[in-house]
């Protein structure tokens, strides 16, 4: 199976006065970062910082695009029209690349966040919107979402990393277990499936099956209460067994321009 | 004097059900179009059917660039700091620029929006900050104020254009008499007001003297009553006195790239 | 059947610099306003001014309450929790009665507004939030919805008064056929299924049935282009009819106090 | 000077997904909770739940109304007219009481917060507009500001309780010297500048003198890093002092109502 794999993780989802998360100790461990842009979290400075940040790790930048529901933290499903998505994502990740392009760095890649997420997997007209959205960002941006997605991406033409998670459980359909109220996990056991997932393309369900997922990067969650330390792990893991780690636009860069 | 002008108004103020200003019979008459970016009007939908409209008519994209006060449409004063108003500068100017690339058009200038407008005008810090984020933008994009900006435009490098009113009233001292309520004002006498100021540098103040203004572009209100009007008076005016119009990008790619 | 109606429609729901409606011609034709609380539209000012507008009629005044969703117009579903729900009810309908009693009028009644309506209808659980929230108001404030609603406000003990609409269709199963563009229809024709709805208690379905419907409320809308031409036709026919109109605090005296 | 004394702090300020303060830890220490209404913090959710956690601890609520401004905090200047301000504290208030009587409690008193405080001192005309506000809340509703706030209060006729703080030092004009970034100050020392603001109507400020200061409540900062600790220490102190603590709705009805 694969010998590289990216590690992103959800960053810049203070707003205002209130912090979210503890982005500069897990910044250092990840390759790719996905960047809230201001409707579900984030706002104009703390995405100027985090892309500082950001740039400063040589980690990825990408845009971290949501539901308009600062309020319900982008978590609650809205029914939206797909040409209503392709907007949102099309206004968050402009205002976001001019961030980074401000900084010296580029857009790397868009991933919707929460209630839009799930949004996406569940229904057609939204994976063809989303992919449509990003493919009129330009040719190098990439869309990172689960496998599921890939299908739809090929169909429009853009540019497709799948991702994985190891800190939330599957069900037997392949559906991630959301958890309300994110738990304390062990990090060595983190880093195993991590291990697992890279070289075997499984992982275990919640039933205790084993899943195939074919994964080019892994998913950390930032507001797990020990996340950096998760990502720690999961790097260490993966360096004891000679897998390597690299942002999306180099793995990306190996598989798509030989 | 001058041989060639821009023409240019506020369009896209419209915002989810509200409707705001006649775009379609405007925007005909324009070579330059101040499109809101979703902070004091405009949203994701209106932003990108503002942009078609402008591309099909040839018409130069500006972000219109607000303080972020929808319920008070930008126009109320607040008290930011620089670097607040440049992260708003940027984030919108790059939410709207990534329409303008969906639509394979580009982002030609930037235009600050009401009472930023004005606190820009006022404030030097805030003219180098409103400077310094659009020259982050590119060497392309252009900054639209006015002739009092132009020093501080010049000494950050950004393409600068100066513009001028002929349907608001100076005073003496050269700052713009502001309306709460649009007059129905005379489209023969704003388009012999636009001739002169384009051929002369001269247009009258409210109290009845001369005031020198050299500016490549004029602003038209398009919430005025009879917008559309006015602006086909001035365009009539300005061709029969010989004056062609041409977007900001065709004057400043004149004079700045010879 | 009854002798008696209420005459209600939306208003207030301009929004800043945005107006929408023609609420000084509609609100003088009304017998009760269902005034927007700015979750959809309405701002504090707005909502000042039209329930002063409202007391100067002698119209009852509504807290019409809605989604947290300005930039849909409260008109798409949104995933909220029941208690949610109950606390977006709590806020908005408080908001309004501080007004009401500043103007010395009271808060009359609650109507949940666009796709919080059609939720609520369709959901038990919603159903009872919206009761229980409105029952906290205090014994006076009155719930309008639909017949439907009737027996989840009844096992709460919240005083209930059914709606129906006769410038909306009606399916067979008794749902509203919404229009995404107001037709514009025959006030005559208005006015006759007015008063067949208050004396007959029926109304033609869209299929040409007729559909039962016990209702002491007829709505009007306000965003149909001649609404105001519609409200005064209903009213004519009405007193035509013999039927007097009131607004349902008085309907409610007469129904709940014997 | 006065042997009784109210203990007020900034609650509620949490909003969607972020939360700000340990309003657990700190309520218990207090007489009077200003709770923030959705403007600057605050949302209907934590509205809601400050609420009850004031009423079990029998402390009095009040509205902590803000400008229009939650990413900004509430803390910059806007430029609104006398009506807006006047509006937006009918609109928080009311929406804030509502929560109050749906928990079987009563709003007792409206602060205003961050640049709308100090908006309202340095200006007469929103002195006034404050004043009128909250007078058309109802004769119970107690306006908690400093001293230099009485003489309208006194014109309009509207209940008035003076504040001070210890936490914060006053420069010789008497004006508050704003932190941007809370200090760790010493509880113990807190605790005697409290009894002796209260027993001597004096405090010390910023160049060393004595600032004569009649009031009859102080704030404490909720969001001081040790905020809990202080208003313990000042509990404990005054306790030792025979100074005893009381909500406002207490302190008013011993003043007020003879």
């Amino acid at each position: 199976m694969a010998d590289r794999v990216d590690l992103n993780a959800d960053m810049g989802e203070s707003y205002g006065r209130w912090t979210l998360g503890d982005d500069a100790s897990l910044m250092p461990h990840l390759t790719s970062a996905n960047i809230a842009c201001g409707f579900h979290g984030g706002d104009p400075h703390v995405m100027r910082r985090t892309i500082a940040l950001a740039a400063e790790h040589g980690v990825g930048i990408g845009a971290h695009v949501a539901l308009p529901d600062l309020l319900g933290f982008g978590r609650r499903r809205l029914a939206i029209s797909a040409d209503e998505l392709k907007d949102y994502v099309t206004y968050q990740s402009g205002a976001l690349r001019a961030f980074a392009d401000a900084e010296g760095a580029r857009l790397q890649h868009v991933k919707p966040h929460g209630a839009l997420y799930t949004m996406i997997v569940d229904n057609e007209e939204y994976s063809q919107a989303v992919c449509e959205a990003v493919a009129a960002l330009g040719p190098e941006v990439i869309l990172l979402m689960p496998p599921a997605v890939g299908e739809a991406a090929a169909a429009v033409g853009v540019p497709f990393v799948p991702e994985g998670y190891v800190d939330l459980d599957y069900d037997s359909a392949g559906k991630l277990v959301l958890e309300r109220v994110k738990q304390v996990r062990d990090p060595r056991q983190m880093g195993e499936k991590a291990v697992r997932l890279v070289r075997e393309g499984k992982t275990r369900t919640i039933d205790g099956a084993d899943l195939a997922l074919e994964v080019e990067s892994i998913c950390v969650h930032g507001d797990a209460p020990n996340a950096p330390e998760i990502a720690a792990a999961i790097r260490a893991a993966l360096a004891e067994a000679g897998i390597d780690v690299a942002p999306l636009a180099e793995l990306r860069g190996a598989a798509a321009r030989p």
